[in-house]
């Protein structure tokens, strides 16, 4: 199988308005993780931000995305209602998507999650240990028994998501609170996934285990040869004989 | 604990315009599913309709309904956007939902699914029968392996939903069609019930078994005292001590 | 519905062994456990210990148990498999089942769930919450968001136990761990419930949410009248007509 | 990734005593399951059975197979209690298993599922289609909407197995009766998949989609770099500190 294209898709609003932020991530949130794909051997690696036309985002540009990351947070209003269709479509149709920390919020998530998608959080420079609970699943391939990210924001429950089909990680957090932090969804043919990291203050996507996990992500929810989905009027009936062998 | 309060909710707009479908609900599907969880020992029970004011779903009447029962089909697009989120922001705050049949397709179930919602059909009375895959289930209590529809639509994979929680009915037609028929899923703190059964044109709801498992499905979707579900900023961070015994 | 009849099994070693244990629990933990399912409402308990004949688990006994609730540690290898068979084959039949804290390697719930049930664990006194994580299940009607205990024994993940139906709670240690501490199964029409709390030298099961918890799951595993399961040889094969509207 | 090392067990006894089966299958299932699974690429593939010392599995076999088809019948009651154990415990700790069709009664598959497995059955060559319900899922890449067999024996609900992780197949038959006939289960670090087809006397293992699918489930079923699973005493206690920026 050849291996997926992927669209890193970042806000890229943070690192432009935030010194803070751009110490950590001069090019961007995008720049970081996309690069960290290639040097995973994801070869067909681009970014779109959302300042670009489209968002970067247009039809042509998803039709050659196989999957899908996305990082926003302070401006998930401003993605237009177009264009969030348009990235639905693609993932009910097999396109696989990623979403990172606090795209939990973005409308592409609360759409296919139908929930509020909500939960507890708390900026203060938290230890977070994501622990591994299913330690066979190809997204957790490489890691060891948990990440341990030394500086993060703290997500808690609840967490306002339907059950996921497939829970692959748990946080711990310093302050007393847990969250299930790598969650996969079946939406139509498509493969979601959510994971927890990284506050855009905190060199989390720098994180060799995160890189690792990112990237095991896109191999996962790469879409298959799917089979086909076909809907509407089937007519007429005929009822069916029994086998040959009658 | 005390009973449910259910609203059945009905379109209403079959039975007014198709003497096929008046001669077999003359008062409405509503009336017929109403008084059905009437026998079944639900005593707070009334209905609502699209051509009512709000139809019939003030915010006052969703807060004294327990549990929705949801009919629609024709005039889905009639369904004003205001009602069904306020809908939706009640299932996720606990309300238990019971969407029968063709309301798979309507605004509210598709806004808490997050898919398509599609399907095969074929309007030619087939024969149907539902399997019982979950018998522990409280929705199958009391019913017999299988529940048998001498006429019914079909209803054919593949169906878009995501994967629901629990798999409970999986219906077979002539045909050669089968459907996951009866899915539950959970929403924020709300419970729902997919229900396939029945097309308008056929009597369906008078039959003994799908009156039960809509009446089991009633108490099963009852809202518990939940758990608190509380979101937001949690300042400071305060590092927990180790137990007492320390 | 009547209220369940429920049976408390415990292996009732460490409370005659050790006079830590037997401080906390003089009467055996089973005695305060029933006495406080009496006190939500339960009237029909009654208890069982390893060292009376057949465990307490005669055939009559176990068929007139509704629930069966399991303490077990350090004997698990002394309950006869004749014994074990009886309860999994009453489990599959529809009794309910709630495996308590090192019941995870009782004999009759690692039978169920096939897998090593293996974890992690300190004896060190850590302090534990319980986070809600499925806030609408009836087990966690009238439990705040968590649940604190003070001190307790601390179990960590990996949990070796297959992907649960539901999870519940997910617990949280002042060491750095995390645990899915209540987890919902369903095996043939059987419910089981596995809560990780309490190690017998706490006084765990005086708590009040752990004694909440314990009665919500009382009453979410009884049996339902459940549809029948039958299997073997359907001959002959009959190719069915097509509805009656044909 | 290497293509997975795959061992297809047979029981290899109706194909010797029965000349209705040896007609079909000469060689014996085992081996026209190999030379598919060699057809679509998987080059190393060796083949086992009952007959053979240790059932052609002994630990050094095991040890060089990442993934174990495994089609049993009428002998299951042969296979040694030492064989299954190590079977399992490879399973648990990351080998993919395949079972086929009547391996449903197989000690190992009951073994891992914990339920009885039991379900219906009539040897009357019924028409069977298995109508994909998952179709992003790997295992069903490249397949059509269903398969359809010609001439099959029926199973029929109800299966008595845990809920499967994910449903891919629902299979219908000429009688009436439906069927989950193609479900994942994770166990330990291992991947489990059942899938339904083939009777002896028909030509099943022959059929395109049958063989495309149980060399997708290879596939899917190979072991990943798992996370690693460890388990015991963690002593001591430390309460860990906040995050580097506190």
């Amino acid at each position: 199988m050849p291996e997926p294209r992927v669209t890193v898709w970042n806000e890229y609003r943070h690192e432009l308005d935030n010194p803070r932020v751009s110490a950590v991530y001069p090019q961007g949130i995008h720049a970081v993780i996309a690069e960290s794909l290639r040097s995973h051997g994801l070869s067909e690696v681009r970014t779109a931000t959302l300042d670009e036309p489209e968002h970067g985002l247009s039809a042509e540009a998803l039709a050659q995305t196989d999957v899908l990351v996305w990082w926003g947070h302070k401006a998930h209003g401003e993605v237009q209602d177009e264009v969030v269709e348009r990235v639905v479509t693609r993932v009910l149709g097999g396109m696989g998507l990623i979403v990172l920390h606090s795209g939990h919020f973005s409308k592409v998530f609360k759409r296919l999650m139908g929930t509020g998608c909500d939960l507890k959080w708390r900026e203060a420079t938290d230890k977070e240990r994501l622990w591994v609970v299913n330690p066979g699943h190809p997204i957790a391939q490489g890691v060891g028994e948990y990440l341990e990210l030394a500086a993060e924001e703290m997500y808690g429950e609840h967490f306002d998501i339907p059950a996921p089909d497939e829970l692959i990680f748990v946080s711990w957090f310093t302050g007393g609170e847990v969250f299930r932090s790598g969650c996969t969804f079946t939406r139509g043919s498509g493969k979601v996934f959510y994971f927890r990291p990284g506050h855009e203050t905190y060199p989390t996507y720098f994180h060799e285990g995160v890189q690792r996990v990112i990237a095991n992500a896109a191999r996962w929810a790469a879409p298959t040869a799917s089979a086909p989905r076909s809907f509407g009027n089937r007519q007429p009936l005929e009822v069916l004989p029994a086998g040959d062998g009658q």
